[in-house]
């Protein structure tokens, strides 16, 4: 069985075209990674995920520990058998959810003690246990715990819990190789993640002590998108394209708008994911090369046009804003299911443009091509 | 373009294989034909409809009338290209629905005033109109409009409401007719329905009169399945088998158990529709050869089993109880889409069956053995 490699195939000023391997197939990136937090890309089946060539998906350890438990999921031969979806899985270890989604009981060096948003039963996690459960899912690639602050936090508060993610981790590698000594052990890679709030100091001391604690396959850099603005955002991405070896991937967690994927290509940024093409099609709207459609609006009543005329895939080949809308509105499964589909169909599609246009060394114009136009609006009114 | 026909190529008994022809395409009967309220099979696709090889869907003229408008489909192109479904579509007249779903003002022997269920509005049907909604949907098969009854009404109210469906048809064919006259009119057939309640006198007269006024390329049994005992249903149907003539199709309307397909087919019945398995499947029941499953059972938390293991669906192909049970559990739109999609199939598939068995000359025997592993729930426990 093949191992991890990270392969850049292509350079356009910081953006990169790259070839990440798994032990269950490779990945071209930049990529747009589709998330089933709770072992379902919600609304989409596999074969969905595979038509739109979707190449890895993400699952949540925190949901999956509750619901329906990782041993259940182990005993069912993993993650990639329960969910029927053969190719590379990453979980997120849940350091966002039980800062987040759950009630927060207490933070210590320890760990965290919360409540489960679902029965709130009290619960607790460390870096040991997370590392345990991500193994009992059996995804390929696998996130540390770490400590997530509110987006605005101040230095004090985002240097604590940058340096606790930096201990966290190196609690995480040794439990990690702990488990690798099962005879059973899945193959997994273990992925760092650089926080540090929006202070440039402490991305760049968390990037160089994670970078001096090992070696490892890819680095991801959490805790944006979460409330800062978008300069600061796109200031962070500097500092941690700087700080970062350019021989692994970058994975920027959490972010998935359009714009917000090509400001992180062209900083050097390799994966993505976000829940933003899912939950927005739930709620009716659709992501176009000319703009958000909001399918409620009446002024789509009658229009038979596609969603997007330049987009392939299955929602825009077959059905009409018309009857998409009228779907959305009488609340049928199908409309929020074709909008779910269509959105995370055009964001792999949009990397897979950019990829074409770093390895043309065009990226720069095509990017701000693509931005004016999504931006005018022009398309759709 | 060819027109409607039907065919007998086998009969076991009172049962029959045949083949109904439509212009745009070939139902092979006995046949279960999934139901698309609103122009969607709740939670699938045409795709997913294709695979489990339906031949033929149902939409409704009432819910279609109210939204998206018929007009609006008929601008549209119809609704085949609406709903990206090119085969044989059947449209029923909203009969059921505006004595069932509507608050009901008034019937009278012009036509029925109700208020819709969505909005209140004041509405009112009339058998001209109804056949104006459905020549704008453009369904191959369009039903009459009729007068429903709850099902276990007295002798008086049932024949007044069967008379008054025979007037209406004769209203609905002249209308028919009518409209046929223009240019662009879709080819379709209208199909009368057979009322009275569950009084044997009131449905011979019905079929008799029906049939005394003209030609007709099929027959519905409608207002059955409505509250009344098996028994009275089964008796409705042997008197029907007596009273239609045998080379038309005969469509039991709004029957869609397994036990009642079965026994339709037994008693001459070609046609049925059901909401059961899309339903059903939304609340967590999956059909079985070996009974009903309800996934929400804690039973089946650890099952590695498909649903069926005799099934060839989606569903049932790549994933677990297990899995499917964890979806329900967690409110995932994928559980109740594989549960639909079963769900349909399942219904499919044992049409399918049935017309092999009666081909075979071993219906009643094939019907007995199936119903009694059915009931016995063994396979499930």
């Amino acid at each position: 069985m093949p191992g991890f490699s990270f392969e850049i195939v292509a350079s356009d000023a910081r953006a990169r075209a790259g070839v990440f391997r798994t032990p269950r197939g490779t990945v071209e990136t930049p990529v747009f990674m589709p998330v089933g937090t709770l072992a379902s890309v919600k609304a989409l089946d596999p074969d969905d995920l595979r038509t739109m060539h979707a190449e890895i998906v993400l699952a949540n350890a925190y949901h999956l520990h509750l619901r329906p438990g990782d041993s259940l999921v182990r005993d069912l031969g993993g993650l990639h058998r329960f969910m029927a979806w053969d190719g590379p899985i990453l979980t997120d270890s849940g350091g966002f959810q039980v800062f987040s989604l759950a009630s927060l009981n207490s933070v210590t060096e320890d760990g965290v003690e919360f409540r489960s948003h679902i029965d709130g039963s009290a619960r607790a996690f460390t870096p040991e246990l997370v590392m345990q459960i991500e193994t009992n899912l059996g995804a390929d690639v696998i996130m540390q715990f770490d400590h997530v602050i509110p987006g605005q936090s101040d230095h004090a508060a985002a240097k604590d819990a940058s340096e606790r993610s930096v201990r966290w981790l190196a609690r995480c590698r040794t439990e990690f190789a702990r488990l690798r000594a099962v005879d059973d052990a899945p193959k997994q890679t273990l992925f760092p993640i650089i926080q540090g709030g929006i202070h440039q100091d402490l991305r760049r001391s968390a990037a160089s002590a994670i970078r001096g604690s090992g070696d490892w396959d890819g680095f991801a850099i959490g805790g944006l998108s979460v409330g800062e603005g978008k300069d600061s955002m796109y200031a962070m991405l500097d500092v941690c394209d700087d700080a970062l070896p350019r021989e692994q991937p970058r994975y920027l967690m959490g972010v998935g708008f359009p714009e917000d994927l090509l400001a992180g290509v062209a900083r050097g940024i390799d994966l993505f994911d976000c829940v933003a093409p899912t939950r927005m099609g739930r709620n009716g709207t659709a992501f176009t090369g000319g703009g958000r459609l909001n399918l409620k609006n009446a002024g789509h009543r009658a229009d038979p046009r596609p969603l997007d005329v330049e987009c392939g895939c299955v929602a825009c080949r077959k059905f009409s804003r018309s009857y998409i809308r009228h779907l959305v509105t009488a609340d049928e499964i199908l409309g929020l299911r074709l909008l779910s589909l269509h959105n995370v169909h055009f964001l792999i599609a949009l990397m897979r443009r950019a990829r074409e246009a770093i390895r043309a060394g065009t990226f720069d114009a095509w990017s701000r091509d693509w931005l004016a136009r999504y931006h005018s609006t022009s398309v759709n009114e």
